[in-house]
């Protein structure tokens, strides 16, 4: 039987509850279609194994485990946080990749990431065809922040807006039971970089049913202390608590991060986180009330036990297609539709939006109390270059 | 039909995930036991609710709710933190609640909550018997720290148990994904005061099949910043990453918290929070390498979502007694032998002891995506007492 090319998939940067259920759907798909794709070779720690010639034969895993990768969070082939340089600045990474794809004889390049990842694969396509040597470079949508444009929404999103929703409304029956004679004050702080897609997430803990107070604080909507103090001691009047879901990328008027702990990752984005503690101190100096603060970081991005992602009637939706410079190095903020006229909570129409996004519940299986999740051999591909690359 | 004499029950300190299933417990079986015990009030804010003569009458509550508190994070009714005084400094808050129990026809007194409610209640019972008025006092456990003497363990605990090894294990996934070229420590910060049980269940994620690296920093065991940094080391070079799962209890070799915000609840109990931050600034400043840190509070405590509480074969459990007088005001700290010499991880009898307690899941109902949780009517009993009493 003719065999297609191979084709070779690699994560990228933060990784998700769900990254690996992409992964799962390229391998079996393949294996499915070897007329037209050969074998899936995975990157070692995502990009720099392309580069290092470190790939990882995906077809020495056994059906079981692949199925299992469904279910199992982080990224199981390892993820980098490594942007490759413009091709002016450094042609050699590009002709690099080409020439490990030739020897591998690789003619579809999927990589499994945010805007950075959708920009390296539309350089590869490019420098690919000028190279004589065209690749299919298809880019996997990955964020938990939701920031990709076009997309209506980003896998990642849906897990992490469900963990910070079932968990905002948790942690606000705690405060309420807590609120006559302690804590009145909860603060969680949510991921999402510079978009407040996950912080709305928060918003979805009250409906109708179940009214909770609770005060959003958007990257969107530039923070001021004084409305923001004001909009606590209303919430505490009536209710008697609140609950804030904060941002890391929650700003000020200025323009600055709200916390900023001056560091920058690899690609060159400032490195947030501790915001909570922050508005906390707001809390007691302002308005002398009791709190607590929680910082979910990784606790969000990587759990699978509250996972959803079912598409449910009357949610539809079709798989599209779009270019990859309209996705490239681009963030998708909250539309100010979304966001409620004060800036700390979020619309009906919002609430159309997440809805199905958090819709259904996939519990992954069990063993002795704990999700038991994939690990796989990850058997590396025999080498073919004999030249290494310096990264 | 005859019908025994009322209980009260009140809900006191920090809330927990089952609280609710055991005022749930109270209820049913009262309802059931009509002869024994007439109505079930409940103190609104816990005993503040009780000395105000702010009664709850849950029997004006459907039995579809009642059933629903099983699985309904927090306290229902309030809680609250009100140490009662001494006997000898204030008989007169001992005098005012058994006024009020004797206004209501109050033979049954259930406090629903750690070492000092069991405190409460011993003191009840016996001023009580002097007063002429004999009272049936009894203390329901209720801690998520697991710090009660006797008891094997405390309703409250498994669900947090469960909640940190689970999350443990998937935040460990995903920094696993990202240490080639990004965060190579994960850090967890979770309750438990000075008891290290809460600390314990992180150890937990890793097991035979699935071994995780993962350092515990228990407040049992003085912390020393040297050969902790070298135990980072060790892992990091055999693991390429490392989980630390840190105590809000973790003492330096002098007894000094390594955060301490300066802050005491209603108790007298230093109020702890941050130490993630602290742990995180020494992996920087020692050893210059990339983490991420969370911060669990109130989601780890109210985490329905995640939480088990069945008791299996080979693990059974049976109901016991115990005097009021061996349970009040006492901590049940970690055995050294449940955990690692080197001081930084659990031993194989702690992993017997917690293997049950996290142990099956149990889901609670969903509605739109979120858990449909109970919200009760709380209908005030008509007040008896003419005068009022002055917290």
């Amino acid at each position: 039987m003719a065999q297609g090319k191979n084709a070779f998939y690699a994560q990228s940067g933060g990784v998700t509850a769900v990254i690996n259920a992409s992964a799962c759907g390229v391998i079996e798909t393949a294996r499915s279609n070897r007329q037209q794709i050969g074998k899936v070779y995975a990157g070692r720690n995502g990009i720099i194994g392309a580069l290092n010639e470190d790939l990882i034969d995906t077809s020495l895993e056994s059906k079981t485990t692949i199925t299992a990768l469904r279910h199992t969070p982080a990224g199981a082939f390892g993820s980098c946080r490594y942007k490759l340089k413009s091709l002016a600045e450094s042609a050699a990474e590009y002709e690099r990749l080409i020439e490990v794809f030739k020897a591998h004889n690789i003619g579809y390049f999927f990589y499994n990431g945010g805007g950075d990842s959708a920009d390296t694969c539309l350089k590869i396509s490019q420098l690919a065809r000028t190279k004589g040597y065209p690749i299919q470079a298809i880019h996997i949508p990955k964020t938990v922040d939701n920031d990709l444009p076009i997309t209506d929404n980003c896998p990642g999103f849906g897990s992490v807006a469900k963990y910070v929703a079932v968990s905002t409304r948790e942690a606000s029956f705690d405060v309420a039971s807590m609120a006559k004679t302690s804590t009145k004050v909860f603060i969680v702080e949510v991921m999402g970089r510079h978009a407040g897609w996950i912080a709305a997430a928060g918003g979805m803990a009250s409906d109708r049913k179940t009214e909770i107070p609770i005060l959003i604080l958007f990257p969107e909507i530039p923070f001021e202390r004084k409305s923001f103090a004001a909009a606590v001691t209303r919430k505490i009047k009536r209710f008697g608590y609140c609950s804030i879901v904060v941002s890391e990328g929650a700003r000020d008027t200025t323009g600055r991060f709200l916390a900023d702990q001056g560091l920058k990752d690899a690609f060159g984005h400032t490195q947030l986180g501790g915001v909570a503690p922050v508005v906390a101190g707001m809390i007691r100096d302002d308005l002398g009330l009791k709190y607590h603060w929680a910082v979910a970081d990784y606790l969000q991005r990587s759990a699978r036990h509250t996972i959803v992602r079912i598409s449910n009637s009357p949610y539809r939706w079709t798989i599209g297609e779009a270019d990859l410079n309209r996705v490239a190095n681009r963030e998708k903020m909250m539309p100010r539709s979304f966001i409620s006229r004060n800036g700390f909570g979020i619309t009906a129409r919002c609430r159309q939006y997440l809805m199905p996004l958090i819709a259904g519940e996939d519990y992954p299986p069990y063993r002795q109390g704990l999700p038991l999740y994939a690990r796989l051999k990850n058997i590396p591909v025999k080498r073919k270059l004999a030249n290494t690359f310096n990264l």
